[in-house]
């Protein structure tokens, strides 16, 4: 979008509801942190933490709730979720450009695809066989689309994605660039000499609306059945997910987490960056896992769960690691002070019996 | 391979050396978990926690031992090893087509490299002088080939590779995409001033026959000598191989992990997801290693390793974590413990013997 | 530059200020390990460990210090720090060709770019408006630059790189491939219908200049402000760098690690392998972080920092794991065992009174 001339606050205002307080005819021009925004610059505040930040900005106009309107130096937009409406604005300023119908003609596209011409096909993309591309959809510079997939309108793939073949994606979805989404799912069998034999991975991709991928994500194909991805599903960057994954509505995984064949992840769960669930389990909706947990066992009860230790000088941890691994003699140790000390008190109490 | 019309159990039967019980005329079209297999399916039974489900499976057919014959609907193929058959029959119902010869017209190959007639190049590949690609050699669109490199008959690199000069890649190897071969290992040399001169990586990149390398997989080419792959071994996606890395044959390593420079990994290995190995270390054949653990000592003898902790409820999980940081003095006020109860009961004798 | 007829040692030795003991006309093509060198390579001894593989070189030459010059078999270039020396001696012999001007005729660039005719630009390289390269800058084959973006004279962006739109990189910076720079922070605000409303991420990223960026690795734009890498700093293989994350002049940070959102570090921090630091942190100038190890709050003071456990045989980490998880239950058992011993004490004490 990014209209160049900028919005009144009146404009803006209307977009999300907001009541205006101040000169509602101001040209906002772009958006700023509390800190760095000046004239013709909207802010926000949505953490109290910030609250000297909002009281010192000179931001042309700031979203605010009620509550805290006699903080704001400049104009104001009143909302009651000023962080959401902030978002919200972002797309009136985005740098991306809305999609612009045509084929690159340095693309490949198979005969045998099938791109409709209100699509945006980039420089260098190739696409093969078998493939609908739908209206709207926006293909970024030398990505690479196999065959038989499916992109639904508005999706938009930047520079630099690779989708296998049998990759099924919905509508609006956006993925980022060094996504791999449908590579073999990691499946061998152990034959008799010690090699492995390949289990060629035969399910594809399904992808549902309003998806995000984040760059250098890998989305493996399922062994027979699907991999899956729910819709309004956010994935950071650089997340592994293997085959037959099922991640379920709305959950985000934060960046680096790797999730094992076959797990199924809840609804409207939040995964912190880093974290590895291991293959085979179920995780309840609602879920949250901090950051760098190992989740090796199934989660029924939604909640928060965490594993590892906390960070602390090297010297000092040295020491600690040292003990953990005498942890369970330790265990023992204590067990055992407590058997000789309740005998030494009965023993206590029996010659005060005398 | 993918024969459309399908194979009939006779032929399956032929391919594995397996017993057929049943109509062994029955064409097999797919194959499918024993939940979803449906007529003109075959599935398998390879862990008896799926018992319940061979039993109420609609599969046209199944493999099974001999021992589990009698809890099969169906027809079935009889064999030792179920899991192995099965990973042998997908390979006649995979989606990949065979090498269909011939350079894309988008290509762009120098005329100092050597591609066999054999070989079949994509769309907007790029390879450069010196390298040499053998028959049967399939590469995907929009990979790039450095100098000199060699890439021997059989293998496939899918869509979206990057090799750097120099990487020697056997037969028979798969590359997923997103993986970079041969970039530079992480080599600086501190200078007086507090800044790093960087150190040329002049070495390559081996990778025997029989490799396979997941989506988005890092492997340096060595400081001086060469970064080594052997034969049959597995690497999963998004794997981070550094410079002078050597993994012995028949090794597999899942997702995310990391091995740090110089350091070598014995034949027959399986290292779980997202573990880290630290430098100049070496790990016996026949070592596993657990999710997410940090290797960080040389393991001379064979047998499963791990380190980190347990996932548990966050606040329980706060709790220890505090506890933790306090471990080596705990450790020691349980020595001080067992001393004083020691004297308490060296008095009490005493005592005792008054 | 690798001239392939060769170096002689005086004139390595002028290069790095070393003096040269023997046969000072002697050629050297090409740099080796003690162990593999053998004549007319030369090597490097900067690791006491090595003495024996120093003893035992065939090299022509080997960089030493004066103290350990009657250890060398063949020549010497005596120097204070060998492998500084080294550091600068590979880059005669590295494998990079030195720019080649250019631009490739597969090469997609818009009109509205401006690309010096001093630059080289690979095949199948996409560049779009209003982005400027210049002299001495090389970019790799099918590497993709959007809109707006600057690249510093002397750069080189490897094979498969990706640029988003507004990305701005200093001189002599060195990216590899894969890379993807500029993608999306990740933002997105809660609705009230448990989906999300992404916050479209209007920053930038500025590298200042001879950084070097490794495979795979990933730098997001900032959400308003820029993410901003300063001079000198050097990121490994699959780093996750996030939205508006400041990484000091001179840090290094070595492959896997992962930095969340807003976090700043420090100058001349090294950050070990896998290493997650937390989101909006402070980390000192001068800190150091080993291997795995969870920053999750801000480090003022310099120094090494760990979190995690050691690695150990998996049946004994077990029972310490289930130990860890009632590690604030034992340290209350042994306060108590404390608390009763002190009691008793006090009681023995009261009846040695009486």
């Amino acid at each position: 979008m990014n209209r160049s001339s900028g919005y009144t606050l009146e404009e803006l205002g209307l977009r999300i509801e907001a009541r205006v307080v101040g000169d509602s005819d101001r040209l906002i021009h772009s958006l700023a942190t509390l800190q760095t925004a000046g004239p013709g610059q909207l802010s926000f505040f949505a953490n109290s933490r910030y609250l000297k930040q909002l009281k010192a900005s000179k931001a042309e106009a700031v979203l605010v709730t009620e509550a805290h309107l006699d903080d704001v130096q400049g104009s104001a937009l009143v909302v009651a979720d000023p962080y959401l409406a902030f978002a919200r604005l972002t797309h009136l300023f985005d740098w991306r450009d809305p999609c612009s119908p045509g084929i690159h003609p340095s693309a490949s596209i198979d005969p045998a695809a099938s791109v409709s011409p209100d699509a945006e096909v980039g420089a260098g993309v190739v696409i093969a066989a078998g493939t609908q591309v739908e209206a709207g959809v926006v293909i970024g510079a030398n990505t690479s689309i196999g065959r038989d997939c499916r992109l639904g309108s508005g999706t938009r793939l930047e520079a630099g994605v690779t989708l296998y073949p049998k990759v099924r994606v919905g509508e609006r979805v956006l993925i980022h660039s060094g996504a791999v989404i449908g590579a073999d799912g990691f499946g061998f069998a152990p034959d008799r000499k010690g090699g492995w034999v390949k289990i060629c991975q035969l399910g594809g991709v399904l992808i549902e609306d309003d998806v995000e991928i984040g760059a250098g994500t890998t989305i493996d194909r399922g062994a027979l059945d699907d991999t899956h991805i729910e819709r309004g599903v956010k994935l950071d960057n650089q997340v592994q997910v293997a085959h037959n994954v099922r991640i379920g509505e709305g959950t985000a995984i934060a960046g680096c987490t790797a999730i094992a064949g076959s797990t199924k992840i809840g609804r409207h769960c939040t995964i912190a960056g880093m974290s590895g669930i291991t293959g085979h389990l179920e995780i309840a909706d609602g879920t949250h896992v901090t950051a760098m947990t190992l989740v090796s066992r199934s989660i029924t009860e939604p909640g928060a769960y965490s594993s590892g230790t906390g960070i602390e000088p090297h010297q000092q941890w040295k020491r600690n690691v040292v003990r953990f691994r005498q942890l369970d003699e330790l265990a023992r140790r204590v067990r055992k002070l407590e058997n000789r000390l309740e005998h030494i008190s009965t023993e206590g109490q029996k010659d005060d019996g005398c």
